[in-house]
């Protein structure tokens, strides 16, 4: 858990702590209020809290719905308690549209008013402004664009269903593939190890192994698919990759590039298109959570 | 070519008029020219002006691109001009987008934020609508969703690119299914002819002619991929199909709602979603038309 205050006019938080998350204790609210209470000018009044967490999530109530391996926050009003606590409006949305946010108003995305945000890592999320504002939907489901349909006889997704962005470009679904290829009996520096991460693989593909740089060619080339597809879906100025794998650099991204201008239907979607890395590290959710705040409170 | 005149209050246009497009003629913007004057009042003053028009087009600068078959109109400034001749700002946007927000205004969304629109004809067009914002894109190309990729290997689509959603499930993918397995020795009432419509097949379907019914069904298998991929996207509260091939009935959408609910990779997506027809018909360009001027002039 991380908490920060901000003032309006400046961009560094007045005062910032991290404490351990500890997914599965009780008492999370309660820890959640102190790291809070913790970073809070002892005179200053507050204007809004906005809050990230993983989802998924209701924004437009402010629920957690069911966040993995943490009953204690199922179906559990999270903004409507902080604010009740706090005496302050406060807003929730999940970690990737907040990241998504954060880069546009104060990252890789400033000056642009449709940006597309995608943190390729352990799963794919995805965040996406459009003329200037948060695409959120109906349940506040929206941009939950690792689970694109890429190939419906596609590998199974985390989420158990086949053919998801992320069964073919997050971390595990690079590792997924190069364990199925050794089983193959295909040649490898790398060994058979279940425990194998992207990481991993990049550090060998950066040394020329085949199978290593085959297996990011190959998440690439899916990436470029759905991303053709979010290009015609929500057509934004700039794509802004986020996420641990996205670090990988030119054995990703150029067959990612060269599948994404294969398949883009109309060339000038990619006039004037900004392909580029996200800026704000670990601070993109805080500050998407001081922008959702601003935002929707009108401040 | 059809001009309607609205006034700010009322539903019914004050007057409409329609002529033939003659899609190659010269003199096009005169003819346009003289079809909005044959319908305006005598003594009123224009507030604004809206117009649909097949893409690309660029609705911020109100240019027409490249539309298909009419020279005449490549990279044509239409609504600078119309903008110009009438003295009122003029709107442009594809007709797609114009059905969207006309349903959405005035026919089968009214009452939602979020609302996508799709129209299943000679080709697969889309429209959305997300917290009450038509969703138009950097280059004002955004919800081209016809053209989203839903099976990478799969057949060509009309604009050249690989397994689009309307390489499956427009009326032309349906007859072109039907003749591929008519070669592959396929039995059926319906007779190899190239001139075959999605029409006819649907009338052998209605009459349980195994090989049209299984080419439905094929439609709206893939029409379940591809909306399930526009829910996780766009999260609307309700779907609304138009286009001749969305009125073949349960043919299709028995198939494309067991696909869907099968595909969507949480249940909440589907809680409370409205899955409906279009109710405007013809009219639904000219009223998005209206509101596209209305929005955008802020009437």
């Amino acid at each position: 858990m991380r908490a920060a205050a901000y003032t309006q006019d400046q961009f560094q938080p007045v005062k910032l702590k991290k404490i351990p998350t500890l997914a599965s204790s009780v008492g999370g609210f309660e820890r959640l209020v102190q790291v809070i209470a913790d970073v809070l000018p002892a005179d200053e009044k507050i204007a809004a809290i906005g809050i990230g967490s993983p989802g998924p999530l209701d924004p437009h109530t402010g629920y957690l719905l069911a966040p993995p391996n943490n009953p204690e926050w199922h179906n559990f009003p999270l903004a409507p308690k902080l604010s009740e606590h706090f005496g302050a409006k406060a807003y929730l949305d999940n970690d990737a549209n907040l990241a998504a946010l954060g880069e546009y108003r104060y990252g890789a995305g400033k000056g642009h008013r449709d940006a597309l945000y995608l943190t390729v890592s352990t799963g794919v999320g995805g965040g996406v402004i459009s003329d200037g504002r948060l695409l959120q939907g109906y349940h506040g489901l929206a941009a939950e664009l690792g689970h694109s349909i890429v190939d419906p006889n596609g590998p199974l997704c985390s989420c158990g269903f086949n053919g998801h962005l992320e069964a073919f470009s997050s971390g595990p679904a690079i590792a997924r593939y190069v364990l199925q290829e050794l089983d193959n009996g295909a040649t490898s520096a790398l060994r058979r190890d279940e425990s194998l991460t992207a990481r991993q693989i990049a550090e060998a593909a950066h040394q020329g192994d085949e199978l290593a740089l085959r297996a990011f060619r190959r998440a690439g080339e899916y990436l470029g698919i759905g991303v053709a597809s979010f290009l015609h879906a929500f057509d934004p100025s700039i794509l802004i990759f986020g996420g641990g794998v996205s670090q990988a650099g030119r054995i990703l991204f150029d067959s990612f590039e060269e599948s994404l201008k294969k398949r883009v239907f109309h060339p000038r979607y990619l006039e004037g298109l900004v392909i580029t890395r996200a800026q704000l590290g670990d601070d993109a959710g805080l500050l998407g959570a001081r922008a959702l705040a601003e935002i929707k409170s009108g401040l």
